[in-house]
């Protein structure tokens, strides 16, 4: 398990077993997909949604709770998570993930889409294992639409001029909010919280989610230079314009469009140039701004959460997660 | 609705249903997306399994059956099915589907995947509106896995020199079959039958989906020469054998060898070369028998169900589908 859980001991052992649960779903017949299937739920991911999944759950009275149900219910978050992950692969042509060869790269596209898709039925197993007539069924169904429809709102966006950060809002509230959300309210509810808990959850686990995605668009652009170049390209080559290079942009529109307007053909040049214009115009402190105020959102949350080992342990991943230096 | 419904009255109104239910929860936010789906799903699929499953269903006590539960479950087998050829086209690089540009042609590889990802979970939320709960909500997950196994068996026996007809059974019955014998099994179910006619009715269906496949492969093989070279020359290219193929190779290795070692690099001529091969080592016929045998066994089958109308429909169409002159 990954190193990061070090501290946090008891979500550290029930992070071992959603894994275990993991191999034995990907264990098929095609024993090829189901290695390069185990290699990557074992390649480096945080399994940071089962972790506040779990946190939670701790929430609630642990002597009403089937942890054998909790963990399956924690891995088929992992499912989900992993399936669309297989899929942006296979869209960004990425040869890399968490530093293993992505599915798409070592056996194509092809195998990448299925492997994506059985991920997916693997997830609604594991639901059907655990909540079969549950209206939580529903929820998760509806989980999944909200995350297809950001991905698709993404590239609806894509090389749109006018694009508002509310449209960008939007795309990553389905996208990735909507996961986090979705962990956080399963673990309250699944962990025998309370209504209000359940609801609390689900709104503290959005603006978490819209934080993190926020932060990780900004790495994009602070992060030293040999490693910037390559995801701010692509994405300014795919015509994906996120927070920094958005909030920069709302106010000196006439700066950045000659270069935008090379579309799919802009050069690494010129992307650097985008990147020292989103600097000059303060995007990446705008950025940040924006995110703080998400991650503030989620911690008011948090502190309306009862009092004990179990908030303080959610306040501090929070903290952890949303309060690198950059 | 397709003219090939105009002999099945009951069925054509019934198909009419499935249609608006299709086109319901196709409503969603991207309306350029929404539009393709809809055109898609008007755009000449002949709902085969649908209707197979209506027929099923009419084995029951009709006023037993709930109409509305046993059109979206239609649809949601329907929608199964336009997921897993979205996803197809993707692979198959298909610039056309049923005379209309496939979605991956259209939108790029990108869009097709989570257009397909999406269909699956329209496919879900059919299924626990209508059956949350219920055993065949696992059936249901099983059909789903089965047929991407069955997908993934395919790229697995690509190019292999060896590959047997047992091989190609057991891809076909998990990336056909599998959803024949689910649309017959719950028309049987849900149409409120018996246990045994069930269990009859799954049987059928995965004979009747062997037989169709195969029926699709040979026609690879005998249609005009210049609708004949593309499908051949891909599947060659990309190394999928088919039965007319692997059933003339089996007496004759030697024949075949030279050609297929060129692998991708296969020119349409040497196509022309495996194709006259085939002919030569009467590989249609052998597959037409073949085919034959898994007919007969379907109709053996449904000689066995309850004589009345239902029966004598599913004979019909059964007979209209795979005794077709080639």
């Amino acid at each position: 398990m990954h190193s990061y859980w070090n501290d946090y001991p008891t979500i550290q052992s029930k992070l071992q077993v959603v894994c275990s649960i993991l191999e034995e779903h990907m264990t098929i017949r095609n024993k090829e997909i189901q290695e390069t299937l185990v290699e990557f739920s074992r390649a480096g991911g945080k399994y940071l949604r089962p972790a506040f999944f779990f946190l939670f759950a701790e929430l609630g009275d642990s002597t009403k709770q089937d942890k054998d149900r909790l963990a399956k219910i924690a891995a088929s978050i992992e499912l989900l998570h992993m399936a669309t992950l297989i899929h942006d692969d296979i869209i960004d042509d990425s040869p890399l993930r968490r530093g293993v060869i992505t599915v798409q790269s070592h056996y194509g596209k092809d195998v990448a889409v299925y492997t994506g898709d059985l991920l997916f039925t693997l997830f609604f197993e594991l639901l059907i294992d655990t909540m079969n007539g549950s209206p939580f069924m529903q929820t998760n169904a509806q989980a999944m639409k909200q995350l297809l429809l950001g991905e698709l709102d993404q590239m609806n966006n894509r090389f749109k001029e006018n694009e508002t950060i509310e449209d960008y809002v939007q795309s990553v509230d389905g996208k990735t909010a909507e996961l986090f959300w979705l962990a956080c309210l399963e673990g309250a509810h699944f962990g025998q919280t309370s209504q209000e808990i359940e609801k609390l959850a689900g709104e503290i686990g959005r603006n978490i989610g819209i934080a993190f995605q926020v932060y990780d668009d900004i790495l994009d652009y602070t992060a030293q230079e040999e490693v910037l170049q390559k995801p701010v390209l692509e994405d300014l080559a795919q015509g994906v314009y996120t927070v920094p290079l958005l909030l920069a942009k709302a106010e000196h529109p006439e700066a950045f469009k000659p270069l935008l307007d090379k579309r799919a053909e802009i050069t690494p040049e010129e992307a650097k140039e985008v990147a020292a214009l989103v600097t000059t115009y303060k995007g990446v402190e705008k950025a940040k701004a924006f995110a703080k105020d998400y991650t503030q959102r989620a911690l008011d949350g948090i502190q309306q959460l009862p009092q004990g080992e179990a908030r303080d342990q959610i306040e501090k991943l929070t903290r952890q997660l949303l309060e690198r230096n950059y």
